[in-house]
């Protein structure tokens, strides 16, 4: 979402990972970890993803110190076989709960083929593409699922906010052509766009959100009297309700009536749960007969004829990636807004300044 | 699609069994196999899902008559780790090559906890939750994708059908209430719906079909001169392209421009692709307090408050139990004018008819 009707100023990537290591360092986490954590909330900030980098941080700051969040977890497998773990995350930061699994499953799937690790006691992890983009440098295929950390989503027919906007990433590499990457909530709009759009002043289309007598709401002002609308109706529903089973039921971690929101609660945990499948693409063909049909099949959908007044037909992924390249070379830029609340945050844990 | 309005005789599923095995024991299935196939598909019936039952008896037919589909295949796996295999069908009937699939599935996540299977060389197996639901005997978690057998559907902003309604099939075992099974297509309606609507005469409602202009195509006499709609927008084309990629692409399996139609076509074998992911609970963790998990989750679903006007809140796979409960006791109803259709095709078999 970047905006340019925000003025902002443009950080590098390593002055942003540097910043945000400085914050969690401040706050006891060990600067090993700390630096894992930046790196990886700067990447989302890198490939597009603000409303999941830094802008996250005065939010995770506040929860360490309000003792919802382990700065010193034991992360570990609390069961494993052939095809898959479970990562007991001890509450640790979730970008660093999330490495580990994803890394334990991309080192599984190199002998099991494809690995699903699933992962409790975890904590938000940032942008889902995040993670299941970490196996694409192995040439496999990454496909993550998450419970969310703050239920906005009734089931169809319902107005008890029982499910949240359980998203799905998938990353698939590919050979000239760009990997594409998947990464989506269930519901039509996720609640960050409802809140930039209440900052701007701004209505929502009708179809975002519904109030508890089932018409449209389209003020942003009014969000907390409804809830999100799961995409396609009762199969939006569906797979809100089946992802959060798979990422966070199946793992003993919260789910349902269980799920913490972290907005507004500074010191219960979430017992967040995660799932990563790392497949193994040699394990079903040829790495590189695999990638020239991607490649084949993104070209023939890009060039395939278009509507009447669409100049391109995207391939998911491809706004991250130009994102990526434009703010490897130019910075992330950074609402004024944002950077002052950062430098304010600067303030209170004495540490220097963005 | 149970429907009143037409009028219907109640058949049993035994003998339905019989008539589609006799039937394919006349184009030279071998008894075994038929009786397979003829189980599998009179259980779609039962479960409700009729449009991908003995409705299909007859395009089944004309297309192993038309040398399309291989009576004799030698179902194998081609591939094979820990965690995964990949089994080619060699252009058998696809209840036979998903069957095979899915026991292997099952057979490997005894021990790895987790197993994928990919499958090429396949065909048109009937409803997806048939496969998701096998593992559940089993205490397993099943998880299906597949490949459509026809494009309706362009990339988001195209009207190129690369694309077809590739479905999503998730079933999850619960203790003391029923199975959650979500089984759904990634288009807002499946396209027997709309040949449904052209055979009543009806219109449909706005958001399922376009037509090459961008313009809402209601009109389902009119449905060659549009397109499905995916749900949520480009949210939904992104998951049929990735469910598609997962269940084609990555098994050697058509997908995009090899997809062959199924419909207009009884010469082409089809390759068709799935994907079945059977997942041991008891690898995560004890079965029995998974399922109480699940029994806790359908509850506080079911109870939940309503929007005004709502009976009840469905949990995926309800009208399916149903149809099962009730269909089993006092068989399954088919319309008149497909029994026609059958027992003419008994007629063009010589075999005894419904």
């Amino acid at each position: 979402m970047a905006d340019n009707a925000i003025p902002a100023r443009r950080i590098t990537a390593s002055d942003l990972e540097k910043f945000i290591a400085r914050a969690f360092e401040a706050v006891d986490v060990p600067p090993a970890d700390a630096k894992i954590i930046a790196e990886l909330m700067a990447r989302a900030d890198v490939q597009g993803s603000e409303g999941h980098g830094i802008f996250r941080l005065p939010q995770y700051i506040r929860r360490i110190k309000g003792g919802a969040v382990n700065v010193k977890p034991k992360i570990k497998v609390a069961r494993e076989a052939a095809g898959m773990a479970l990562v007991d995350g001890d509450n640790g930061m979730g970008h660093l709960v999330m490495r580990f699994a994803t890394e334990k499953a991309i080192e599984k799937a190199k002998t099991a083929g494809v690995a699903w690790v699933g992962v409790k006691w975890s904590n938000h992890a940032g942008p889902a593409s995040l993670y299941a983009s970490m196996p694409l440098a192995h040439d496999m295929v990454g496909l993550y699922l998450a419970v969310g950390n703050a239920n906005h989503l009734p089931p169809w027919g319902g107005i008890d906010m029982l499910l949240s906007t359980n998203p799905i990433a998938v990353a698939i590499p590919a050979g000239d052509e760009q990997s594409i990457v998947l990464d989506m909530a269930t519901t039509v709009a996720a609640y960050g766009k409802v809140k930039t759009k209440a900052q701007r002043g701004e209505m929502m289309p009708e179809g975002w959100m519904m109030d508890r007598e089932g018409k449209p709401l389209t003020d942003p002002k009014r969000a907390n009297e409804g809830f999100l609308l799961p995409i396609g109706g009762y199969k939006g529903y569906g797979l809100a309700l089946i992802f959060g089973m798979l990422a966070g039921t199946l793992n003993g971690a919260a789910m349902g009536k269980d799920v913490v929101d972290f907005n507004s609660d500074d010191a219960t945990p979430t017992n967040t749960g995660h799932a990563i499948v790392a497949i193994n693409v040699e394990a079903f063909q040829p790495v590189a007969e695999f990638k020239k049909s991607v490649d084949v099949l993104v070209r023939d959908i890009r060039n395939s004829r278009r509507l009447p007044g669409v100049d391109r037909i995207h391939i998911p992924g491809e706004g991250s990636h130009a994102a990526r390249a434009d703010r490897l070379k130019n910075g992330v830029p950074l609402p004024e807004a944002l950077l002052k609340a950062l430098n304010q945050l600067a303030g209170e844990l004495k540490i220097a300044k963005l």
